[in-house]
């Protein structure tokens, strides 16, 4: 596991450049027993040439069997243990909508839900609102005031929205109001620790106004606020590893999770073209790239294994362009697997693929999940990618004399 | 990562014998992409044919990306993890001469320095002083007392140099002198806790008296003093494995961290055939064997990669001997990898091969770096080695009911 304070005191300064590419959701299951995956079905030519002169091997996000979110997958990758670097939900929530986050902020994700004459909840997400009603409640929502503190409410979609508080010693540490069950009320929040008190207070004053405002709609009349969370405050990238960090990500998701991690977000469009031009653009500026594929993940999410065979299969066409900027390091894998079959992320290994100038070659000729389970980089933890992308960068010190 | 304490609690007494070889920096690189490393252009009949009968793998001393020196590389194969264990550059330097540290000896290493009028370093190397420069200098700094500490100042090579204080209460926990860079002056030597601070006086009192000696010279008017350092206390492997540990290796500085484990170190000859002799003649005092094989990393440190390959084939034919002796227990291995394409240590993996009577084979016939890849072991962290041949060796208890 990534030792962040060994990092910090080996990193050294150079010239050489890292391109971690993130195909997002790469991992996949064949479609029939036997068959292949996605990535194994997909055409690449280019992907496969690279992983002939790369060390291949399969990476694991989290720990074995534990499916991670976008946050913890992408964390991990970024080299933080993602078991001790948490993103809470609210915060999460706020930069999947792009929303500028403070430092100092407040973010709760927010979810309708029905209440019975009794104040009890009977539906958690509202009998799932158009997107439309929820965006009309949250202007509603808009008019609730807290003394000394600036109120945002933003929708995301359906029944659920954003709450974020901006004001000075706002505290996070406090417990949900979602009971979690049908037949109970909404939760007073609650401090985890003595100085959320106050905290804890405005956001049940928020609450109570919340519910008088929602009370003759139906059917979301009323909230429940959940990971009611501040930005955790990671340790930044350029001072863990002395590299100027820029980040290209066609979603907001991400972009904000770069952000979080210290890196700087660069301005792109919505296709792999779009973020290899900027690529390109940046490409003297800074150390470390991440770049980000989005539409394999979609594409897994749809349960749409073509899809997503033809999006890596685009990827690859790309590729030549990217290798063309000459980087010293490439790491391509994914944060985690999204198998079409499916529909959702899961816990399996992600094949990764490291190529430098002074690799050991490990006979691994093809980019495959098969292929790479028997690669020379074994079975590693996410989080050692980036001290190995170090190394072969040349910018850590010895250890020890 | 071995723990130690389970080790305490599971080794148990036997007849068994554990041969732990270490050529040191025997990891390599191809000379030119897709060739063969030195391990693996070396001819090598009876490493391979013991690899045959062995089970191998690829072992790594720190974490993935970290390039151990010969300290912690070491450290990691008698089982102390190195990142627990540190043990200080003047300690190393120390025993790198063959100086006979006592447990509560303080050790620097100094570098001779050029400095201005004003008293700024201008060259932190006192332009790479020749050796009997150095060690005439080394004489003059000797005139220095401290009172109730005794001093010892001893030449290393060009700039280099030992400085060792004796007596009662010194204290480590100290910075060093060596600003890193030119412009600047020696700095104070603060303590780092507060017992520390009457042994920081006594080294600033040196710093003083060594400067004045030194102010009519030229290139070397100034020094520095860095990693000051005490035998970091390891927890000894006769008491960690119930094992009597003897070593066997031509080099003060092996000799050196051997003793810290608490081996008993042989007195042996220069070549690999004396070593091996050495070995016969106590086959019958020890349990644990440490031999060590030194020329394998000199000849990577000089980028000689047919020098390299040439030592490992002379290894292989002094194999059998080794082996006519019965060890229960053999592995053959490296500290870190010194590829002679580099000239210089790296975080590769090394490849292991761990031989017993009950091994389960795995395939690989070559002791290689791509055949160890693929091998039973798979990816390993050093430090778990000395469990493996504790087990192999039939000394190890059975872990609960």
């Amino acid at each position: 596991m990534n030792d962040l304070s060994l990092m910090r005191r080996l990193a050294t300064a150079g010239q050489t450049k890292i391109l971690l590419v993130v195909m997002d959701g790469v991992g996949g299951l064949p479609k029939t027993p036997g068959g292949p995956t996605e990535l194994e079905a997909a055409r690449t030519p280019n992907l496969d040439s690279l992983a002939a002169r790369s060390i291949c091997g399969m990476g694991t996000p989290v720990a074995p069997g534990i499916t991670p979110g976008s946050g913890p997958g992408h964390l991990s990758l970024f080299g933080y243990d993602p078991l001790h670097y948490e993103i809470g939900r609210g915060v999460l929530e706020a930069l999947g909508i792009g929303f500028d986050l403070q430092p100092d902020d407040l973010a709760a994700r927010g979810n309708f839900c029905t209440l019975d004459s009794e104040g009890l909840i009977t539906d958690r997400r509202a009998g799932r609102i158009p997107t439309e009603v929820g965006a009309r409640l949250c202007e509603k929502l808009r008019e609730v005031r807290l003394s000394g503190v600036e109120t945002f409410v933003e929708p995301v979609k359906e029944y659920r929205f954003v709450l974020v508080l901006r004001g000075e010693g706002l505290c996070d540490g406090l417990t949900e109001t979602d009971p979690q069950q049908v037949g109970k009320p909404p939760l007073p929040v609650e401090p985890l620790r003595p100085e959320a008190a106050p905290t804890a207070k405005l956001v049940n004053e928020w609450m109570a106004e919340a519910r008088k405002i929602l009370s003759d709609e139906h059917p979301a009349n009323g909230c429940n606020l959940r990971g009611i969370a501040k930005d955790p405050g990671l340790p930044k990238m350029p001072a863990i590893y002395n590299l100027r960090c820029g980040a290209i990500a066609t979603y907001p998701m991400y972009r904000g999770v770069a952000k979080l991690a210290g890196m700087e977000v660069l301005p792109t469009g919505e296709t792999i073209e779009d973020e290899v031009k900027t690529l390109r653009q940046h490409w003297a500026d800074f150390d470390f790239f991440f770049f980000h594929v989005k539409k394999t993940d979609s594409r897994g999410e749809d349960g749409d294994f073509e899809g997503k065979v033809a999006v890596i299969e685009h990827f690859d066409e790309v590729l030549p362009d990217i290798l063309a900027l000459e980087p010293d390091v490439v790491i391509i894998t994914g944060d985690h697997s999204t198998p079409a079959l499916w529909k959702s992320h899961s816990w399996h290994e992600l094949p990764v693929l490291l190529w430098a100038k002074t690799i050991r070659p490990d006979g691994v000729t093809q980019f495959g999940e098969r292929p790479c389970m028997a690669g020379g980089l074994g079975h590693i933890h996410n989080t050692d990618l980036m001290p190995l992308a170090m190394a072969y960068a040349g910018r850590l010190a010895k250890f020890g004399a």
